[in-house]
């Protein structure tokens, strides 16, 4: 057999030992086909390596595409560009709106980045009775998924009061685990997420067999799930000094992987798995491990077999990088293929330098993801709160927004009352509400946020996880209103309002959740989005994903879906009123 | 869910972290269900474990039953009485002389300990044209075995031309290795034996898939083999300071599990994988590293995620330990039952402290497993060489034996003529005549070897890897001839002869390979069998084993087969004769 080409004199990264050697590669087809200290080979291309880290391509085994609000194909080039060659996509958020059918117009899409999928094991988050959504997967759409080599592991179970139910009766996610043990024996993982469960019921949780969690770490959280066998994916949530120490100290590079989770539109500008590792690098993971906690550490998770590390039969996945400090590639190849390469390097003349975006891949889904946006126009007299009852006040259930994450806290505060009305303004609270958008039941749900705008305003989503109803949040009755209605008029997107004006909008047009536009337009408006809330006096490290998980029944402490507020380690409905007060 | 019993105050190694903590683990039915700092729980049964280890079962992921001369009911209590809780066995040996039956006789076979298989994939060693075996194993057979969810692999590749054919030809071992990964995609490995294989010929061994090796290593291959992605198994004769320095220096604990491969039944009174631990600590192996390599990374490389390490949901495959150092297990347990006690040890009242082996296990085989060696009755004019040309001497080529491994080297040697007869012994050299003994060809065939018996006198054995042939060795044609007679009068077996007497005879009924008696009288006959061995003056770390590769034509350099002596490498015929010296 004879090599394509042969990569020369770079530093490459030998994954077993974690470090780099001089070596070259060379590559036949879509595989390595060689790696040694001196290759003179009988080729005639040969690629210039000289002074360049050569690494396998990044690994990214738990993500969520829509998460960029678009869709596979145009995901691809972005997360290539990155140096991102596979990804595991948990396709949940459009499995929520559109089910199977959802799930299936991502599986169809022809990229050149590998994408594999998670089996959405929650859809929806919690259950039919505490949320709506578009649809469920049980156990007839899991068994069609787990038919697809593709699938890899059963995508984040979430639920702990399902997965571990206090009378021992056996729920949906226990008989889907089983399903999926039955069907693929060794050949599936099963995913968790579980954010702050620890001691006895973290034992319950990994008994089951679900063994990894993606969630916000801390260094008690990691040293406490990793002595139990659970396998961490750190997010950049989770890369605070405590816990990289935490792993570094104990070496457990081999149980952890570097993962995205969410890469906003405008984020995935600038980067993907890439923009994780500079962050665990610069947090004093050495870069060494950090590759190999994105690259050979969730190959392995996922089974991956043929990727991950740079030897021969693995797939020619591999990332040019002139330095090992920013993570940004000069060149990409994908099973052998150049995917992508620096405008500025011209090293690999071979290939067309086409710039990433510039070209937007289209994909047409079926129209009815185009209209699926239910619910009724608003009008201001909507977002008004009555008392029941008599009385100079209210003690109210108040869901506190935090500065950084998505967790919230449980508060209480005092409201007055006045002409029967709470006057939830006064108090410097804003109002949360949502709208059940699939035209099932008309649901609709009142909550009290703390922290969200400090100046008068409002937005507007349909991109609210994880069953995408329509969420309005303002303390302006009337920016509140023209945002929903803009949303209905954009059948999808996150619209922000103030002085009763659009201030920012991004179109959602394919299921309220992701556009079939160009990646690189809705980055710019989305941007827009973001600075708008900022202006407003949204207080998040990402007040996008902050405002869209307040209705994430699974996130700690206090959500808010379209049956009410919801205690989320009990799954039990808070009232929006605790007390009358006298 | 309640627990059965827990095991109270135990230092318990953390696998993540390569360390003990304090813990208590409860078990309940075949799994252990919490791991806590203090369970208080409602169990009646406790097990005080104060001042002792608790580790993993230990997980053996290449070795074969047969080398023990015994079979899988027999082994299981040994194995357990060693901490030994899972293997993967190869059942090459049984295959070569029963096929697939023989196979089936064992893993029909019910036990304690949890025995997985490989597919024997080179049965015969290397091809029908340079070795006579009782069986093939080929697609037909693979494809029976990849059925049953205990096989995990495919068995050592042996065969280097084969796997990478000079003319590209499709060979048999290319069609099972594609079987292997349509039927099984994952969820399957490929397992290599690629004994001093390097540079562009391991890397096309590797680029077939078959990325690990549990042959004798050096510092320099460890190194190599690592860097191309290899896996590899240790085993006691690759426990070297450079090798083992090689791995702690460069951490390579995830990539490397600790093997037994054979275990002589003489040996496995003593122990099993535990002696291949304490032997790697002894060679400097930190003892917390030497169990994560004999525990958590040989579960991984087979997939078995349930088992491995400590933690919810895994199997309750528990040993305690009185200390760090001898590896003598004080308990076993097995899906949480108690299967071995120390006699000594009291602590674990409810279970009874029968003593290994003295129940033997019985099972029986086929009666035509009992009437298997086929060959002509010997004669001591059997062993004479005849010079075909005249002149003075030969120039003969030797197979030499090494006083460690089982690697021999190719010399040439000059030896006298006289009346027409090649004067061997007079060279100080045995002759060594391997008989077809399945009855199919009747092939005989010579060889001299160098560094055998230094006294007079002969061995002979149908215990020959892998086809199990009938080797004699010797230097005294009538102790040949001895030998051989007894051989075949006991169906099978290991016989030294000396001054035309028996000096010690082992009995190996099943096929000539294993014995179906108890396994304390096989070791205690077989440790004769070496004592005597060694009295004649064979000089190698291990006899037996020494002298059985002396017919295995994948172990290099230079070995014998029923049609002749074979250089390894290229699997090119030698001939005893290189030049008849005028």
């Amino acid at each position: 057999m004879k090599a394509d080409y042969v990569i020369k004199h770079a530093w490459v990264y030998m994954t077993f030992r974690q470090c780099f050697e001089k070596r070259d590669v060379a590559v036949s087809g879509e595989r390595i086909f060689e790696v040694s200290p001196e290759i003179s080979s009988e080729t005639q291309y040969m690629i210039d390596g000289r002074g360049m880290y050569l690494i396998p391509g990044l690994v990214d085994i738990h993500m969520h595409i829509e998460s960029s609000m678009t869709y596979p194909k145009e995901f691809s080039p972005f997360g290539l560009k990155a140096g991102t060659t596979t990804v595991v996509a948990d396709a949940h958020e459009i499995a929520n709106v559109f089910g199977m059918e959802g799930i299936r117009t991502f599986m169809e899409q022809k990229t050149d980045l590998d994408i594999f999928y998670a089996i959405p094991s929650s859809v929806p988050a919690t259950s039919i009775e505490l949320e709506t959504s578009g649809y469920s997967i049980g156990e007839q759409e899991t068994r069609e998924l787990l038919e697809d080599s593709r699938v890899l592991c059963l995508g984040e179970v979430m639920n702990f009061k399902e997965l571990v139910p206090e009378d021992g009766s056996d729920t949906k996610i226990l008989r889907l685990i089983r399903m999926c043990k039955e069907t693929r024996g060794r050949d599936i993982r099963l995913e968790g997420h579980c954010p702050k469960i620890s001691g006895r019921d973290l034992n319950q949780f990994i008994f089951t067999g679900v063994d990894a969690d993606h969630t916000q770490q801390t260094a008690e959280s990691v040293l406490e799930k990793t002595d139990l066998g659970m396998f961490l994916e750190l997010q950049k949530k989770s890369l605070t000094n405590p816990v990289v120490e935490t792993v570094c100290k104990n070496r457990l590079y081999e149980n952890v992987a570097l993962v995205t989770d969410d890469t906003m539109p405008d984020q995935l500008l600038k980067g993907q798995l890439n923009q994780v590792i500079a962050l665990a690098v610069k947090t004093g993971m050495p870069v060494e491990q950090a590759i190999y906690c994105s690259t050979y550490t969730p190959a392995r998770r996922m089974r991956l077999d043929d990727r991950g590390m740079i030897g021969p039969g693995k797939l020619a996945d591999l990332v040019l990088l002139r330095n090992l400090e920013d993570f940004r590639p000069a060149a990409v190849f994908k099973s052998g293929k150049l995917v992508y390469q620096d405008p500025e390097e011209n090293r690999f003349k071979n290939a067309s330098a086409k710039k990433v975006g510039e070209n937007p891949q289209s994909f047409s889904f079926p129209s009815h993801f185009y209209h699926s946006v239910h619910c009724v126009q608003a009008d201001p007299s909507l977002f008004t709160l009555k008392a029941e009852k008599p009385g100079s006040g209210v003690l109210a259930n108040v869901i506190k927004i935090n500065s950084f994450g998505t967790a919230t806290d449980a508060m209480q505060r005092e409201i007055p009352v006045r002409n029967g009305r709470i006057c939830w303004q006064e108090a410097g609270l804003c109002l949360a509400v949502v709208f059940e958008r699939y035209g099932k039941n008309g649901n609709m749900a009142f909550g009290l946020v703390e922290g969200a705008f400090q100046k008068q305003g409002a937005a507007a989503t349909t991109w609210s996880h994880d069953s995408h109803n329509l969420l309005v949040l303002g303390n302006s009755p009337e920016d509140m209103a023209l945002a929903q209605n803009r949303v209905l008029a954009l059948q999808g997107g996150y619209v922000v309002c103030s002085g009763n004006k659009v201030q920012a909008e991004a179109r959602l047009n394919v299921g309220g959740i992701i556009s079939d536009g160009p990646l690189n337009q809705l980055a710019e408006d989305l941007g827009k989005v973001r600075e708008a809330m900022a202006e407003l006096g949204y207080l998040n490290n990402n007040e996008i994903m902050s405002m869209s998980t307040l209705a994430l029944p699974v996130s700690p402490s206090l959500k808010i879906t379209d049956y009410g507020m919801l205690e989320v380690r009990s799954q039990r409905p808070v009232p929006l009123i605790a007390k009358y007060l006298p």
